[in-house]
């Protein structure tokens, strides 16, 4: 099969990557059979999005007479795949004397467990984006469309899996909604209910932070580390802030630093820089951005009663 | 069909899953004939940046002489797939009287009705982006690459729909295009001619806002509301601002409130935070976004005359 | 083949298109057999996906003993498809005399020359991932999730195609990488050794941005022009900032400005706007973002002693 003249050549490009597979092995996964299969993982998530809002997503409409049938196909499914996957990310974690498929399959089924529960915290997160929201038309809008309702809906399910001790899936799961949505969560993090995301993009909520209830954030905001210069050093220490009940943090805010606490009902206003905690039922706002304006007549002035 | 032992135990998690569905209705969607096909909104979204940007996207080239019936072909087909998704996305709409096949029918035929002239104010959008990007190689490039022509594209079309009243297909049109872009420009805000997005990431432009002709503007800006505690009590209201002619707004501005009117001609630089209406010709900037600067060697300096 | 009734209007919005095309004939490629297919160019990437990281993303696990055999029929598509696209992609710049077959063929070879040294330099990124971030839990994690490491690795592909002077399919796939990851680098931008990027969404790196060795950015920055209102006249001017080695920038910071350099080891803190060069191990940061904290009590107290 010649496409093109020149086939010679591809030999020497061949035995070039061969030699730098040899060179460059840290970035090699040859002869992995333990492998993480992407796809498959992303595949779970999606079935994993209609057993949670069943008949929004699926191909057909579900109907009551057969929804037994309907889940039960799909739950079989999910953890057929997902105890081969979660075999496979705990590989570098077995223990002496576990059978790890038996292993893999409790935690598969421990996950699958938790989905009822899920269902009544994705409920309340659906509600707060409908009440947060002056342009929801309705709850189901928000299912079918909001980028917030969705990462949530994936944060809640990775951070299950990352409860349970699965290595790289979680993260693999949130890093996906990342993509689809500009919303970056950790799958470690700890977020109470009735959360609401707005916009979104941008967002970054880090490792160790804790968010209690009725939350709601704006896009670009950060629950982010001070430094993370320490680099490996830091693995595991709490390096996010807390957000407790009844917190709104406006567009482009962030928040930094393991021991900064945002007390209840706190409202933290746009492009708030904040390093330090925060007494509850405050209202935050940065002070005086001064503005230049210079009208083309050449004439300058300043306006400093500038408030959110 | 055993694929692993412990079936005898899915029946649970199916049970369990089922008693969900009757404990969390709100985010069920059973026996709901009239729910919305998102693939195949999404589907149609494709064919119709098709019909646009003819012979660009499809998988084969387009020629003159079989020009007619490859269109037809693809009209015929959005037509029949759109009356479908409009009838459902109508059915909480349906006046007593109407025939809904009837009136999503026309709805539909009303759309592609606009598709010349959505494509009019597409060409000046192109141009106005290989005009405004030193970067731009030609018009082509910008077509096929740059994510502030898809967005605008998608939200030129969703808003035609949003304006013949037709719900949830706009919005879920222009979450996937966020999706793509990270620009969240809501169905419902008005923008005039020649609209130039560069970047894109990160930008927000709220459901009223109003955008004049020749407008540019950056990663990270917000077109916002300046509060929306009052939720779904504000719905309707014009809560976003005006941005008249030739304005340009630099990288991560906010310009928030629905009576902020920034006049023709303004310049805004970045990050500004603009809250009040600016006169028209005026340029905003950020006065004294006082730095400072410390040397490892102790020594430390202010810098007051930053001006951008 | 009637679908609905109506069919005798499908003619006159068929019509309309038509005419449509010939008004606005700017965003129209008929008859364009050059035309670059997106599909094979981005099918094309992730085949350059597995070749670099070879046996992480591929449908099957990769053995030892087949792995000549899979690397050469991967190489001999990406060859195909490639030089298929350069060919197009040159179209509008060949050359009196130029056979634009073997020119196109001469380019892609050359191209796959460099992925050795292209897999070099990302066996490095992944190195620099894993230590710069407490998150990380291995190499193999930064690899199958972080969107950092592939917007880097297809910035690292698009920017030697871009080197050969390839026009539109660099541009194609930094853009693809932009949706997928929110990460907006051009692919003329130069980029030294042990780059990271954490998080990433709403980076956005210039054309002509030069960045040395071992440094780290974040969420938000921007490495940009300080004004694009010359627009083409300002192709090819450099126009954007040089960042030397070991430089950390925190998140939203922007720097700007063809003549601004950032000396080695200088660590710039979050939300700072550098239009001016700082000397080497200096650390910017913004001074006292003074906040204002209100209490419900209605007692108010300005903090100055705010410094990140």
């Amino acid at each position: 099969m010649t496409r093109h003249s020149g086939d010679e050549d591809i030999s020497l490009l061949v035995k070039a990557l061969l030699a730098s597979y040899r060179d460059n092995p840290d970035i090699v996964a040859i002869e992995a059979r333990h492998r993480i299969n992407r796809h498959e993982v992303l595949d779970v998530l999606e079935k994993l999005q209609r057993l949670i809002f069943i008949g929004f997503f699926g191909p057909r409409p579900v109907r009551w007479d057969s929804l037994e049938y309907h889940v039960g196909e799909i739950v079989e499914y999910v953890l057929y795949i997902l105890q081969r996957q979660i075999r496979r990310a705990r590989h570098c974690r077995e223990q002496a004397g576990e059978d790890p498929d038996a292993a893999s399959r409790r935690i598969a089924r421990a996950f699958l467990e938790r989905l009822p529960e899920i269902r009544r915290l994705l409920a309340d997160d659906v509600q707060a984006a409908y009440d947060g929201d002056p342009a929801a038309f309705s709850r189901e809008e928000t299912i079918l469309s909001y980028p917030g309702v969705y990462a949530v809906m994936v944060y809640r399910l990775a951070h299950e899996l990352f409860a349970l001790d699965v290595p790289f899936i979680p993260r693999m799961m949130t890093e996906y909604a990342h993509s689809l949505t500009g919303i970056d969560i950790h799958p470690g993090a700890a977020i109470g209910h009735h959360f609401f995301i707005d916009h979104g993009t941008g967002i970054v909520v880090g490792e160790t932070t804790v968010i209690g209830n009725h939350v709601k954030i704006y896009q670009g905001v950060t629950l982010g580390a001070l430094s993370t210069r320490g680099g490996q050093f830091l693995s595991g220490v709490k390096r996010h802030p807390t957000i407790e009940d009844h917190v709104t943090i406006y567009s482009g805010a962030s928040i930094l630093g393991g021991g900064t606490v945002i007390g209840e009902g706190v409202v933290i206003g746009s492009n708030a820089f904040i390093t330090k905690s925060v007494p509850e039922k405050t209202r935050v706002s940065v002070k005086d951005p001064e503005l230049q304006f210079m009208r083309q007549s050449g004439r300058v002035e300043f306006v400093q009663d500038f408030v959110i």
